[in-house]
């Protein structure tokens, strides 16, 4: 009840104050997440010429960096924005997208990681090993069966990403169909969600940039935690709809943004399920 | 009733004439600007490399310039593609999104404006005020609350984009709750639309494609009253279907669609909600 | 029936196998294309810089090259991808966007069907004939009146896709309201689909990434055929809803995914239409 509350009470101020959340993303689903700021609502702005980020990243209040179709020039610019906002004391999340697929990404990630210490680190289970540095699975965008948390891994899952998020000093997710999340110093398991949220390209990216708005509000677990119960619980709420009306993904994919937007305090109250695991 | 019968009139030629649209614009919201040119009746190209912009124009009744994720290798593709347009006497859109949010796009717009002095240039009053140089209050793409315009300023707001059409000799488009649009003759205020549009992403990117389209078929005053009055009665027609059926913004972007696409002569007489200024 | 059956066989194995397609596309329907490889059961991934083309080729089933918004940055990725692909004997698919409607297009068309050979060609009939070099129509990236395949043209048109595939030794699609798909061995004409599949945009991206998905499991012809068969019986199960529902092309959009998500053995067997011509 008293998280449910704490996640909530984030829902509303984001609401309330509209925050300015700076992307530099991938051209996959970078429109998915402009829409899913604006339901949670913040307000968007897409920028990365190199020249610009000074400017973008002063009027916005976080920034998140997603390298879905990463080059040299999206790199460039991520890093100087990142620099700025790091200077200027908002927050970064960094979404790493595809690590362990190619040694670019893995570079580039370690690059990021190292220069710009984000606040907060979201990917699914193959992506995060990948960000360790550890032996992940990952050979595309979507968790490796290898990776994925389980009832049966969950306690070595929880103590991986805690060691994580002490060694990185960031508050570190796993998301999938169990969700981790620690910052050093609590780690939380969440289990809302459901199955076609995978099957939607960006499901991650979104969740990404919601947590990005959230922690503009929020410390970074508590923006995570949050985060990842909207998105659960709309997800829910969404299949629910779906698999009574005969639908399918595309029509899950729309009545996610329709739960997103209009979440309410009941909902998250009701629904959310969540453990503290340390 | 007798603008209602010019703004249909435009409806139907385009529909009839399927006009080719050039669109250089943003990875952001280009998708949806490709449907919704596709829902009225026109015939998307999305093109930006600069060799095949001889070309591209060339194929083309109409260009739209959005600046939305602007960068250098586009804003060379802009400057010979306006170049182009100009000199075949094909209409120009200019959409300055985020002008006013960084010196970059303000730099840009200002080069773009100058250099290739478009027909038509469509944003929220605070990318308007920037385009002219005055304070604005910019700090995302989304407008300012200081620069919305209201029943209590709508007389300064009118005679602001007055003068700022006869400076640039433009029509000058300045869309949201209340949408003022001038030619430097005369000046109309709109007052369709839904407090919803605002909250997708890409809805004054597609309103600047729609009038992109319709400037194929019709003078530039006629063509923005025509896209502002298609997208406001779309956008009240989606919003009411939204609201009957308890959904929210996901199905608001899909039934904008299904308006646009499917908007009629009745719908139009009966909505349009418009006045002469001046 | 048998045709049916094949069909079927290739959307289960797909299903269950979730084969990694890299795609290096535009990004105006990257996202439609990333969603509709997930709804057909493929898992995406979206990369285009040129130095992780090895390592993502290499974790990858298959390739899908799309020229729709082309620039020398992705043609030397398309490059390096095909022939790392053509070394690991994978599967290429391309999709010629918009070929004849630039000199670049069809430069660069030439030069990735001569320098790699792809296995799949697919268009619309006015790119296609951009791909033989002979006169063709295009206007924009939508097919022009003059090269539509109709019941008068349809045994030229037979001859001219099967000229095509045995002179560039690939299979070769013509899609739209009748379609055409010929290995240089047999020909085949398709009758599925819906008028409301070229009012959105990128059903044609679509269908060559879903055939690249295909192209995982099966041989050319067959993936194309279980394409343009999923993708023309999914518009009309999609289309009769929208038509009985009176809703639009929004919701068109939205359905088709549902309907490519959920196609069942018997929607095929039943649906499927389908003459062998050659």
């Amino acid at each position: 009840m008293s998280i449910g509350n704490d996640v909530y009470s984030i829902v509303e101020r984001t609401r309330k104050s509209v925050p300015i959340v700076h992307c530099i993303s991938n051209y996959v689903t970078v429109s998915d997440c402009a829409n899913v700021l604006l339901a949670v609502g913040a307000s968007p702005i897409m920028a990365d010429d190199i020249r610009e980020m000074g400017d973008i990243v002063s009027v916005a209040q976080g920034l998140c960096l997603n390298i879905g179709t990463l080059n040299g020039r999206l790199v460039d610019s991520m890093l100087l924005a990142g620099e700025t906002a790091k200077g200027q004391g908002k927050p970064i999340v960094l979404d790493p997208v595809g690590a362990g697929a190619s040694r670019l990404r893995d570079e580039t990630v370690g690059l990021l990681v190292s220069g710009l210490k984000p606040d907060i680190i979201r990917g699914n289970m193959s992506e995060i090993k990948a960000v360790h540095g550890s032996d992940c699975n990952t050979q595309g965008v979507d968790v490796s069966q290898d990776d994925i948390v389980s009832r049966d891994n969950l306690s070595d899952s929880v103590r991986f990403i805690d060691g994580l998020s002490r060694d990185l000093g960031a508050t570190v997710v796993s998301s999938g169909a169990i969700d981790i999340v620690g910052d050093g110093v609590s780690v939380y398991s969440l289990f809302n969600g459901d199955v076609m949220l995978p099957r939607i390209t960006g499901s991650g990216c979104m969740l990404s940039s919601i947590i990005g708005a959230y922690s503009c509000v929020a410390d970074p677990l508590l923006a995570c935690v949050a985060g990842l119960t909207v998105m659960g619980v709309a997800g829910e709420n969404a299949a629910s709809k779906v698999r009574s009306n005969g639908e399918g993904i595309g029509s899950f994919k729309m009545r996610l943004f329709d739960e997103i937007y209009s979440i309410e305090k009941e909902d998250i109250l009701n629904k959310i399920s969540i453990q503290k695991e340390l």
